[in-house]
């Protein structure tokens, strides 16, 4: 059995908690948050506390909370030798305090609210400072997900970078198309089966290998008449930025 | 029976060819290319004609042509008053020639050489001259989907501009991740599922609503730093694009 208690009450809280509690080789003894918050409607009262002088002896405590708050939150920890991690993709392992033995247990996912997300398929990023640590957090890794990677805070951060603009900036485009279809009544839902494919496509083939459109055809007449439609400046920035580093990319291959 | 002949042998024409051999009501009489080649094993030979004269009556002639050749190829068609539409997302209907009704049938999906789609989810956007030829297409388009719309030829030009942000400029920007990846030999399967999720969201959600990341955050620090892990200056151009546009849309409600 693993002992774990949880410091944190937003989303990667809850979802951890909620994914935790149907592992019978893990138990979530207690939740620390400053508002006595519950972390499911189930939990007991008696398990969540707001004040950190009642933390109990656990096998990891998590840091799920906000960036900004790693460092000071594992500086007031009333102990010293225990595992500690936290749970971001760009935080580096040192920024917990150093009276702990520390660690990160990153769920590499964008987690909203009210949405229910099946654990199993998250890829998992562990890092520890000692072999012993870091099979206690692929024990509890593994207990929620088939695909646990061992993942250095250097490499972390390469992800954390690559995931700003295969999520962020792919979301961003994505509400880019919504505003156009908007403004011109047309209903961008028909555009939601290509969405799909288009990240679907990414899990077969190559990324670069699966290119299309106007900017790697270098089809000037389509690119000019694209630029024509958009009349927001920012959206004619975006195209243009975006279909020259596309042409950029492929010249050499054209 | 709605009696088709497609012309050209590219991707759509082979699977739009693929999707209608399934359908009862339709039959591909004829499918004419400049190669004879076949667009699936076991169409027969006879079918195949690399000469316009030997083109027989059908109720439907689809042009799955590339944009540039959907004039000319119309232009030459040795027959008047019939039903001739083109496939394209970016040419107007009027770009066929006025000899023949004119009209669009056009499947707004991302099709590759060898990947076997479902059509019975692909949105198929279909425009004509009148309210006849206006059937006779969603006939023919609901045999393959569920999913018919009518759309103008202003309206897909729309789609089209939309569709190179949410498919091609999206697809980049995986590319783009997938490069940081490979530069630091991190495994880019770990984002997987995190680009699977972003999209499975925007059916769900807003997209407006669902941005996350440090641009909306206007978190500074991972903003720079992530500029500094960044050593190409096309990426760095596009992350500090795409964060000030964000940062300018979001602007106001933060």
């Amino acid at each position: 059995m693993i002992r774990v208690v949880i410091l944190g009450a937003g989303n990667v809280a809850k979802h951890l908690y909620n994914a935790f509690i149907y592992q019978k080789q893990v138990e979530v003894i207690q939740c620390y948050n400053r508002k006595n918050l519950q972390l499911h409607p189930d939990q007991k009262r008696e398990t969540i506390i707001k004040d950190l002088s009642l933390l109990k002896e656990a096998d990891i405590y998590i840091l799920a909370v906000s960036d900004d708050a790693i460092e000071r939150v594992s500086g007031v920890l009333p102990f010293k030798n225990k595992l500690v991690v936290h749970t971001s993709g760009s935080a580096p392992v040192h920024i917990i305090n150093d009276r702990n033995k520390r660690g990160v247990f990153y769920p590499l996912q964008t987690f909203s609210k009210d949405k229910i997300v099946d654990f199993t398929t998250i890829p998992i990023c562990i890092e520890a400072e000692n072999k012993t640590d870091l099979e206690i957090l692929r024990k509890l890794a593994v207990s929620l997900s088939k695909k646990v990677y061992e993942i250095s805070s250097e490499q972390r951060s390469i992800l954390h970078v690559s995931a700003v603009f295969v999520n962020n900036f792919t979301n961003y485009l994505f509400s880019v198309g919504n505003d156009i279809c908007n403004e011109h009544k047309v209903p961008f839902e028909i555009l939601h089966p290509l969405i799909q494919e288009t990240a679907q496509k990414v899990i077969e083939m190559d990324p670069h290998k699966a290119q299309t459109g106007p900017a790697i055809r270098k089809d000037v007449n389509t690119i000019e008449r694209h630029l024509k439609i958009l009349t927001n400046t920012t959206q004619q920035n975006i195209y243009t930025t975006l279909t020259k580093a596309i042409q950029s990319k492929y010249g050499k291959e054209l």
